[in-house]
């Protein structure tokens, strides 16, 4: 017998309406510079702040998609972890996210349902994001598959 | 006058139905650590190989949300750079991705619109992302508002 | 009152002797070279492969501070979170690591304690790292104050 | 014969009571938002700035581990580099380390033994880590085996 803890799947049954997880972060210069490098989004909008001044928002904005990295580890850590599929997500993109700004990812389960006759199990979630002044700055929906 | 290249905005005139891009790129096991690192979703299934081997896939699942971000590439660089608002984006996650495979984010514009009397013009855009077998791993929508 | 969810500080009173947590990560070569980067240990065996070839090990090792790295993570984020202070660490490298090792560092409390007629509460938490194969890779001790 | 430099092993013989060796640098915020991405200790004092306003020290602080990691670096490549086995460290953390803040790690050797009738022969290192102020912020101590 192995002396490291496991993992354990979690079930269906065990999640209700309501139930809720968060993931918090600020977001730092050093995030985007990263997030730019590895998807490979240079719209200067996000890395060119000498561009970035000339436009609507007169300086650098966060990728919207960062939003949908902070929901994934919501989703994926704080409320679901092993055992659960991703199998889509919705974002809108409502507000403008600053470096610096601190976003808080917030996972709320709104529905179950099953398919197949049972053997399929659902839970449509809630996901929204939110900034250090409680403006919800990307609203969003997430289908998950519980194994 | 600078001797740097200019940016010029984009217009709504210039697009056309079927216009389309792609961003192209091999997932590696580094940009499954750094995506893991700055969104914060460690689920197991994406950093634990030992436990990946004991779940359905047998191996470790690159995050769902880097099809997203590689989306987020083809749409803001390659097909409409600065003067595009990204208003939404949805995503079905179809097919698992392993580190290794390569990914090819396609953007095609499938609509165009206008509301408030023409004053707000959007293109809708099938986002879709392929692996190097040519399988959909991500179908996906987005919209864009043109300032 | 703020839509989002607040962090709640923990209390001493609610630990047990016994309460245990784990943090599980596959150590990878992206993960060596970044912590290389940001720490400036560029031993030649964690980033020389040629050299490695030629030392005891036969290759590259990982740092021993990474498994004090995973060891935090398990202390700050899944046993402790909000107002516990990190105040001493005693590590002992009894193992090496290699590059596609998955560790998995395993904090658990062992001795609760006061000082200054109880206003200062500590706890004592071993603190221990295995890799895939059971092996107790570094065997350590932390000691925490509850705010 | 290789035109490239050779890196030779060090000899015990060739280290004396208060050999010294120091590492520095300055922590910056993206150096925070890396370490939190390879270990996964995404705890709020580290990484939220909002959550952090409200804690006793009212910003952000960097992780206990970021010392060790220049400790590390002190020790493995300006005081020891190939040759020497880094047995065990210990650390108490005794002033926050801030975001900006110039950290110098200094490697101090304070004694020299042999065990298994001088087979294995060992240093014992003071690690001590000063910020910008001359503030011991976290004081330690190594054991180091040459081979």
């Amino acid at each position: 017998m192995s002396v490291k803890p496991t993992l354990k799947n979690i079930k269906y049954e065990n999640y209700k309406i309501g139930d809720s997880a968060f993931h918090a972060k600020t977001v730092t210069e050093a995030d985007v510079i990263i997030f730019a490098g590895i998807s490979g989004d240079f719209n200067p909008i996000h890395v060119n702040d000498e561009f970035a001044k000339t436009q609507q928002f007169g300086k650098r904005v966060v990728h919207g998609c960062f939003s949908s990295a902070l929901i994934s580890a919501a989703l994926g850590v704080k409320l679901f972890g092993p055992g659960a599929l991703y199998i889509s997500q919705k974002v809108d993109f409502r507000k403008p996210v600053y470096i610096g700004d601190t976003l808080t990812a917030v996972a709320t389960v709104k529905e179950k349902f099953t398919k197949k006759e049972g053997k399929l199990k659902f839970l449509k979630v809630e996901t929204n994001v939110y900034n250090q002044d409680d403006v919800l700055v990307t609203e969003g929906e997430a289908l998950i598959l519980i194994m």
